[in-house]
């Protein structure tokens, strides 16, 4: 079925849920007005529904194929992404001063999901290049970025980020990977592996974004230092001079996003490969963490994206299947089968909910940036910091299981592949891996976002959860229940306050084995908070406008978020709260195979 | 790594929590004495070892192929099954009387475990071989017996079920395949699909179980005959005759299970397959369903088969990959780091929970068709009746989420084919969905298993757990937390109490939205019953013959799933009693694409 790019969802999450009419009002975004932003995403969508999504199923079956050190891609391939270059659609948040759209971070959030929804595997590229834009734009010094920072914002270059090495995997600190010192530049050596688009021919030049270790680096994580190695050299007129010792010599055979090159890079087998160090050496890992941030918050909206496409599908196929007698006498199909209501209730009320718990997150990047008072741009800084690892890594989990059940869904015809079901179900399987896992997320989010500011930015976020909450409770009209609606959100931040403290008060490893409940426990909380926000905007806009069919169903998405979702929140708290020494207490001979 | 058969976890199952010193009482059982079973066992694991899972990976990457009307198997595979063959392996626990070894279904069970856990799409032969030898030693005359059952015990000749038709999918009342009387036998015409080992070059013939229509037949389910259509004709000296008008018109092309082929069969293209009524016209259903039974209880075997190789095989990955400052000093692999241990707990309990209660559906089977009493029969074929859907339904949904955590583990090398923890993450995804979907046996479950006699074997069940809870009561060492243990078993049998009530009580469509969370429920509970029961006997184990890592691993694992699995009865409970008409009130308008 055609992918039909969720619009009037996103409108109603940037506009009702996410202060975009605040957002334009900051410097620099005043271009991005509601009625502005809705001709964006309509563009946007047609080139997601016209461009990207046909792609889908072929990138798929054919994959990108690698021989002589050349990885082709999908046919179609490099038509599409000279399309996006040509149309600007590359780095549409990019500022106008290093010749990008300039949007917001949060209308920027809607274009990529839905690209990604689209065809994940091809916006894996942009998504790179992106993180490389960022880093040399933050970091590098001007001459670096007036040589490379323009032709990959158009994309005329694409970007790649190589930080895992064989034997390190999410283990930066192990990572071996030289830099020589010679002249005005460094010789690197070394192999990256997983390195996505790390080899393709969709565009002129690629732009390696590369961890390595100066000879007098220190040991562990503070000795690595971040280079810019191009895969041609760049002569001083701007052309492409010649080949850098930099070579793909194998990518790999996945399990999904087969038509995403996932290449082997090896760096400096003749000699070293020309480098150009990223601001000040030893500080690579700080630069590289600036641009994962954007990347995680790119996979968190691949999670929101496959989500989308899967639960379309399955919808799709619910309403055409028809089978069995129902229950239900006015459905001939199976949709009205009460089960496969259920399933695609969860899909549909999760996947709404994260996607506007991601678009906040981008709301808070720009207010982070832009906002006048500096008070209010470290306070959304704490915030986007908080809620990066939740939207990464509630998102994707979330795109797994969506995924499956939209297998589910489809029956035996699920397991068939030409159906198309199985793709979103292979694809979704790498979002909780890459950029960092489930398991590194949830670390993150107690440690670094949690313990570390002995809990201030989540209790931040409490009181507004809080304000959602008293909200509800004042709203007088049936559309919903809004006794149930305020309760769980007010559940949602004694919730979320109490396993703050918790987790601020444990100086024991209990946190560690409690962090992917505390991270799961979070994204529910936050749904909560969201799905509440979202059915009394709802209500607001039926009483203004009239009632809809969406407005409806968002309603219905709200109680059936309170009834089948939130409810695990009460499970994970318990675990979080009762169970760690389960945990600890676990050790290798208890895995010994009896 | 290579496979292990857990034949002590096996053994532990059977003597300790499945009663098989008393069904080795049982007249005909007299051989299955434990020290015999172990022999058997440690015979099965070898063949299970050293024949079966060797050909796993190259079954998923090179799968079956077809051509003009054969389909050749992977290589290997003819060569494997003609071993199975000539050890006996084919069908353990048909009778001496037909030509098998006879032993009971709970043996059986495990032994089917082992070979499905070693390679899954191999053994679905097997699987539905037995569903065939079922059905005709069941209800096909003397004289069909004599033909075909011989050969099919053997597996010289193996046997498919013929279900499902293009447009009918899952609801048997729309199949149209027609059956007309000519002479001794029935002429078979119609398209089925998703046929199992459909056409193969394993065996000499092929025995088709078929349902279809007779030209007076009712129209819906009461209308459908069951034939046997055998691919060869049969001489009346036995030896092969003339080629039946079935052929295999194509096979799918599908996520998993690579090596097993799933076939289009077109019946009576030329003239009408030549087919035998097994039983009486418009009976068929009711033959099919026995044979479903034994399928179903196959296809959750084959949930704890695939959860434990995928366990199996991330213990193995964690136990070697080297990464990261691990929090516990003494452990150097990725083994050390909580969220590692966290998930392979949730793999490693929840696999051994969903083998026990299997094995006592198994059990239940044995004691349904053996106990001298007919009251004691009676009570276990509803025991059996109730367990089976249970059994199907959440150990498949196991199996999807364990092989999960199994890629999960891997990080980004899970990812990678290679590795080979995809492989159980794509073949575990069809579990959930033949020989009836988890939703179709939640129906099962609610409706014709507790609805129908008003909850009376379930109540039966509430019993035996109230038994176990009791038991762990009267515990008095401090090997385990038996307080904790036996609040568990508690709070399962009155979780299942109250939903039975709850569920015979109603009249509304509320247990059709309830079915699926019903299902899990009573999943979660069923192995809070067996874990309780199993942490009693692993204590009383180390009483009587000392401690050991694997009595100490079982007891933690009763404690992980009180800790980490068991909490979700709570959340379930809740969705199943509040939430239904948030599921019944979602229509096709709710969920147009906005």
């Amino acid at each position: 079925m055609p992918f039909k790019a969720p619009v009037e969802d996103m409108l109603f999450a940037l506009n009702n849920l996410c202060g975009l009419e605040d957002i334009a009002q900051l410097p620099g975004y005043e271009d991005a007005q509601p009625d502005m932003v809705e001709a964006i995403l309509a563009e946007a969508a047609k080139f997601s529904q016209e461009v990207l999504a046909p792609l889908n199923t072929i990138g798929d079956q054919q994959g990108a194929s690698f021989a002589d050190g050349k990885v082709a891609t999908a046919p179609g391939w490099a038509d599409a992404y000279k399309q996006l270059v040509e149309m600007g659609w590359n780095s549409p948040k990019t500022s106008a001063e290093h010749g990008g759209m300039g949007l917001p971070a949060v209308v920027n959030a809607s274009i990529q999901e839905m690209f990604t929804s689209a065809n994940t595997s091809f916006m894996l590229a942009p998504l790179l290049t992106q993180g490389a834009i960022e880093s040399i734009a933050g970091f590098a010094s001007a001459q670096l970025q007036e040589v490379f920072l323009p032709k990959l914002v158009t994309g005329e270059w694409t970007g790649t980020m190589n930080l895992t090495e064989p034997q390190a995997g999410s283990d930066l600190a192990a990572i071996t990977s030289k830099a020589i010192p010679n002249g005005d530049h460094y010789l690197i050596s070394g192999q990256k592996i997983f390195i996505t688009y790390g080899e393709h021919d969709m565009s002129d030049n690629i732009v390696h974004l590369v961890l390595a270790r100066l000879p007098d680096a220190p040991e562990g994580v503070k000795g690595i230092s971040l280079f810019i190695v191009p895969k041609f050299l760049v002569n001083s007129d701007g052309s492409l001079g010649d080949r850098n010792d930099v070579e793909c010599i194998s990518i790999e055979h996945k399990l999904g996003i087969h038509a995403s090159p996932t290449c082997t890079m090896a760096y400096g087998t003749n000699g070293g490969a020309i480098g150009y160090l990223v601001g000040e050496p030893h500080d690579g890992l700080k630069y590289m963490f600036t641009m994962m941030n954007a990347a995680r918050l790119g996979v968190g909206l691949q999670g929101v994206g496959i989500s989308e496409h899967a639960t379309q599908h399955a919808i799709q196929y619910a309403l055409e299947r028809k089978q069995g007698q129902t229950p239900k006498g006015s459905e001939q199909t199976i949709m009205g089968h009460p089960d496969i209501r259920r399933m695609l209730g969860l899909m549909k009320a999760r996947t709404e909910a994260a996607r506007v718990l991601a678009y906040r997150a981008a709301a808070a990047e720009d207010l982070a940036e832009k906002a006048p008072d500096a008070e209010k741009r470290a306070y959304y800084q704490r915030r986007l910091d908080l809620l990066i690892p939740v939207v990464k890594g509630w998102s994707t989990e979330l795109a797994v299981d969506t995924s499956s059940l939209g297998v589910q869904i489809h029956g035996g015809m699920g397991f068939i592949e030409e159906t198309g079901a199985a793709q979103y179900f292979r694809d979704a399987r790498i979002t909780t891996i890459y950029e960092g896992t489930t398991g590194i997320q949830a670390l993150d989010l107690v440690g670094r976002k949690i313990k570390r500011d002995q809990g201030a930015a989540a209790i931040e976020l409490v009181q507004e959860i809080r304000d959602t909450a008293r909200n509800a409770k004042q709203q007088n009209n049936t559309v919903a229940d809004w006794t149930k609606l305020s309760a769980m959100a007010d559940d949602a931040a004694q919730t979320i306050e109490n396993v703050t403290k918790w987790l601020v008060e444990r100086n024991d490893l209990s946190p560690q084995a409690a962090a992917a409940n505390v991270l799961e426990l979070f994204g529910i909380a936050l749904g909560a908070w969201v799905m509440a926000d979202a059915a009394i905007a709802a209500s607001q806009k039926s009483e203004r406008e009239g009632a809809s069919d969406y407005l409806q169903s968002k309603l219905k998405m709200a109680a059936f978020y309170a009834g089948h979702v939130y409810p695990k929140a009460a499970m994970l708290k318990k675990v979080v709260f009762e169970a760690n020494d389960e945990v600890l207490d676990l050790n290798a001979q208890d895995f010994e195979v009896a």
